[in-house]
């Protein structure tokens, strides 16, 4: 195990090596060969080449650094300890255990200079595409003369996993298309995976792949060793003009006595193989958690000279916001990320007067309203542009000759542009938008989640939103899709009405603390006089009700989006026009759950039957509601009022619905007692409210 | 459009696009541009090529045909009434209404002649990878000398957003590693997607991409009108020893005065631009649906010589059953799919004196105890084979030296592995399993919901079911999965509790008319006395009960999975002690909800506190339970026990969880009047109860 290395390099890279056999020995958990194999790699890119300042995770223009194969992420975590991001050796002693700040993978919300959240394979690759789409339009828009505010550059480290996933196929060739110059992958070529050899089941030449989406590519055939060959790549991808992939061919595990085997991938090495490494390493085997002086040192410089880099920078940008006051006050609450408190005032408000039009329409009228605003808000659609009335108006394409451009044409790759979008929301100053068929956030549904988990307010425009799309058919309708939105957590689930609901919509998923689903319709709708774009925030509110002052009610509907207009219709109906009926518009049943247990049961009263209408599965509408109208099986192809007829949904067929709702809730009574059954949101429970 | 081709083709292949144009103007709904500029190929497939009878849907031998842009069934639909699949022209005229047999998108179980349902993108490529392989499989397996009893093609149409796709990106890639060589994938080239010219978003070199995952390569540029280019490309194709893609440039809605454009991708041409097309096509312009006689004729030959094909292969396969019986009998028990009645008897009963185990250990030992019972068992896992415990211990990989194997390594490709699984479960003879942790069904669900919507009998095995898989954290904690997978219809859903629910949870997965998902524990659990495989039919059953013969109950706590045992633990607990408790373990909501209402009652009695307990999502158990233990955020990184803990829901924590819970149950039981409301699952609506 002799090397050319300068000793101090290569005392690092053994002590990053030492460090994870040690992380994962103690928690008895985690992935120790993917840290031991890439230490050179992480050693000389985070010593020589990335830009950062440990004391500012925030800075602007830093180096982005992600982990896209993140189970190592106790590599990340030793770098972040070394170069000081404020990791302290406790943190490392205590990985993998709860509470603690270096979790089983990393988690952005949780630990400092964690760019995104990782481990579902190919998440970070695509986040990086994200990122390198951020940084060259802040560049192209805020760049001045002799004001490089925005050139840092995008480093993604990923493994075999990653390179076989759909998600990073996807965005590496849309990066390849956009050419993206600053985004460089590094590929740990380690020919291992969880199964054995990656000949098992992986025998592509990924490069020639890569090459063929336009990247550029580089190996680096000694990764293990040859540390003037890794950084010698790394600076010429700097100077591609097209994105890069450097394949490195590492050890899996370098230093055990199981390295490069599948062994070292997944468990902890066993303390007397932990004790060969640190002999091989030339470590003492009896101790642990060792970051020798010199390294201490060496890592102390490095911290230092980013210091000096972002001192540099904000010097810089001290002279850039004196000469241009408006391009950095837009700069500032880019990435401070307010929404202003009067933009309600400033959108469209409707009546019934208005046009029936369909949610999507609508909200392609409010989102072009915003996007004027808010200079954050850029997005696009995975090829439904038309569709999705997603363009935004005043805008263009982002493209490589285009940067300004703020419409991301981001062809038939929904899993790639939701992760995309998480890059850009990681990056800072965005406010991503990203477009499909409700039915198909099931393609992308893995970053949505991730968007979740991580706080990123991502705004996913959903058209296309039920059976009521019609001739497409069932392999196009949506049915459990709201459903697996509903029962994700810090997901903001929103299906407006109308256009004063879409309005309000948009206001609650930009003031959300991560990211929202806004499920819109393909149909024309009919606007109601009632809803009202501030009670969206309430997520479920009456609009119609001719009753008693709420007195002697003898049904209370709730309804979402398309189903609202569809209710108000049917209750006209002769058969219905005798009854005490109450509507209840339920844009956001997010929404609904966080309100006062008090407001929830005036909204929905205790002892009155309560039916859902929403074309969707009546999965999880039990909450709510002592019975449902909406669908238990999949849809059919045909046109909407047929469809919808079928389906007993339509406003022709709904009042012979609600009517047979009705009678079965009778015998429901009966078994309760004579009155109806209290709901579970009738109720306070004390579940956990938010995840973070 | 003059054109050198015999006067019958191109009549031919003009009577395909004059009634692609007629189908979707008289709906007013579909995608003309496909049919129109893939009919020349489509002819030359169809009639020159591809081996099928007409009469026979299901002959074993077929080659397959696969439309993965299946947004251009028109197509499809045109070609199956030239060859008389029994589509008729009114089936073409009732093109996307409801109840017809020509759907918006191709459905395979509305269909005959169709082979699988796509319309979701990329899909169709992906099942023809499945598809070759089950072709490979049971060729070395059946296939004698002078029997070439599956010598087939796999034939797949696609289009740019099926090529953009990640899930067609995984599957190919896998395609090309398993040198898959009668899979032969033709592209529609057009350079035309929904957004505009493709330049707008794709700019890959498409064909080396190909190369790089290990396919043969072939390109025909002038895909409108060289019939004989075709013709040869194809051929050459079928002589490959690797898969084949071949590119094929052609002109979207040819004919049409828009052609080369978008405008004629996704909706009807409009009147004049049809009549504009019939005359460019000479055909008469005010007559519709006309299919001259010669072309009739023409088809009627093409059809004749399928039937002979199949006849000449029955009389091969009635020989075959001579000299190989019992090799014939178990095809012929494959292809039907039946399950033997006496497996329950065969397979291991469980007790408390059981081992304490994981379920996915239990799993494996299951599974393979029905492959050794059942040939047409087939899968794999994504790269987590160690992990999901499904290795076929009697078998072998299956790979390019060895296609008897049963065990498939699929690489780090959730959504490529279930849509091959699809593939093969569409080819016939098998019953496809895959395998990934819980969580990341996510990465696959497009092709889960495709599984149900055409009932094929996939077996997703899901190990690390919950927050209880410990350290990886919540980026690995399934919390929306369950509940997505409930929410979907046709999706048997299964989490059983112990050894005896896993045998029970296979048994009622290979009875079932569609896909189920197996939810395992990476943790062990202690096996109980009181469970049963099979009571696992009714989907809930008690498992314990100390009151009164079910009166006086102070309450029923109902649990799935590894929270049965967890619960059976914590009633053991003194504060709970002098309680009447009953226990109902629930392996299936999917199967409970099925049962007549009065065992529903029997099991969770009206008027009596019930608590679910399930370590994920509480959304959805409104219908069965008063309140839930259960997450209502994210996970956390860390050891299962102190994860567990943190959630209340540990042996040492619930029971003052369930205690809290009855507090709470008292202020409801005030609420409603005294007694525990009536729920959702105590009454029998009537909804519609499956798809088809």
């Amino acid at each position: 195990m002799s090397s050319s290395n300068s000793g101090i390099d290569q005392l690092s890279i053994n002590t990053i090596r030492t460090l994870a056999a040690d992380m994962v020995q103690k928690s008895n958990s985690g992935h120790p060969g993917m840290p031991m194999g890439m230490a050179p790699v992480a050693h000389v890119l985070w010593s020589k080449i990335l830009r950062f300042n440990a004391a500012n995770p925030h800075w602007w223009n830093r180096d982005r650094f992600l982990l896209s194969n993140g189970h190592g992420c106790a590599l990340q975590y030793i770098l972040l300890h070394l170069t000081g991001f404020g990791l302290t050796m406790e943190d490392l002693k205590n990985f993998r255990q709860v509470g603690s700040r270096t979790p089983g993978h990393p988690e952005v919300h949780i630990t400092p200079g964690v760019e995104v959240t990782t481990g579902p394979l190919g998440q970070g690759v695509a986040n990086g595409v994200g990122m390198a789409i951020a940084q060259e339009h802040l560049a192209s828009k805020y760049n001045k003369d002799g004001f490089p505010l925005f050139d840092n550059h995008v480093f993604v480290f990923c493994g075999d996993g990653c390179m076989q996933e759909g998600v990073a196929c996807e965005a590496s060739s849309l990066a390849g298309h956009l050419r993206l110059k600053n985004l460089i992958i590094i590929y740990d070529d380690n020919e291992v995976s969880i199964d054995g050899p990656t000949s098992l089941s992986f025998s592509e030449d990924v490069p020639a792949r890569f090459r063929a989406y336009g990247f550029n590519t580089l190996t680096v055939e000694k990764g293990d060793d040859d540390l003037a060959g890794l950084s010698k790549a790394i600076e010429e991808a700097k100077k591609s003009d097209r994105p890069t992939l450097i394949s490195v061919k590492t050890t899996i595990g370098f230093g055990s006595s199981k390295q490069g085997t599948q062994k070292v991938h997944g468990e902890a090495l066993g303390a007397d193989d932990v004790k060969h490494v640190k002999q091989q390493l030339g470590f003492d085997p009896e101790q642990s958690f060792v970051v020798p002086e010199d390294v201490t040192k060496f890592w102390q410089d490095v911290r230092e000279k980013g210091a000096k880099l972002e001192a540099e920078w904000n010097d810089m940008f001290a002279k850039y916001q004196q000469q241009f006051p408006a391009e950095s006050a837009e700069l500032v609450a880019r990435f401070k990320g307010d929404i202003p408190a009067d933009l309600l005032q400033a959108l469209p408000k409707y009546d019934a007067a208005s046009k029936p039009d369909a949610t999507r329409n609508l909200s392609g009228v409010i989102l072009n309203a915003l996007a004027d605003r808010l200079p954050g808000i850029m997005g696009g659609s995975a090829d439904l542009t038309p569709s999705n009335k997603t363009e935004l108006k005043k805008s263009s394409d982002f493209t490589p000759a285009n940067r300004q451009g703020r419409y991301i044409r981001f062809g038939v790759r929904e899993h790639g542009m939701a992760a995309i979008g998480n890059g850009m929301a990681a990056y800072g100053g965005f406010i991503p938008y990203t477009a499909t068929f409700l039915n198909f956030i099931e393609y992308c549904f893995p970053s949505v989640r991730l968007a979740a988990l991580s706080n990123f307010r991502q705004l996913f425009v959903m058209t296309h939103d039920s059976i009521g799309l019609g001739e497409d058919g069932p392999t196009h309708q949506p049915i459990e899709a709201l459903q697996l939105c509903r029962a994700t957590p810090n997901l903001l689930v929103l299906r407006p009405a109308d256009g004063n609901e879409v309005v309000g919509a948009y206001i609650q998923a930009l003031n959300w603390h991560g990211p929202s689903v806004l499920a819109l319709s393909r149909q024309n709708i009919t606007p109601q006089n009632a809803t009202d774009a501030s009670k969206v925030a309430q997520g479920g509110y009456v609009i119609h009700d001719n009753s008693d002052d709420g007195k002697n009610l003898d049904l209370v509907v709730v309804a979402s989006g398309t189903e609202v207009s569809t209710v108000m219709a049917a209750i006209g109906d002769a058969t219905l026009a005798n009854m005490k009926i109450r509507v209840v518009s339920m844009p956001s049943t997010t929404l609904f759950d966080r309100q006062p247990v008090e407001y929830r049961r005036s909204v929905l009263p205790i002892g009155v039957p309560i039916v859902s209408v929403e074309a969707s599965a009546v999965f999880g509408w039990e909450k709510y509601a002592h019975a449902s109208v909406g669908m238990t099986t999949f849809g059919l192809s045909g046109p909407l009022t047929k469809v919808l007829d079928r389906f007993h949904m339509s406003a022709a067929t709904l009042p012979a619905t609600l009517l047979q709702r009705i009678g079965q809730l009778k015998e429901v009574a009966t078994l309760n007692g004579g009155k109806l059954p209290t709901l579970n949101t009738h109720v306070e429970f004390n579940y956990e409210k938010h995840s973070h």
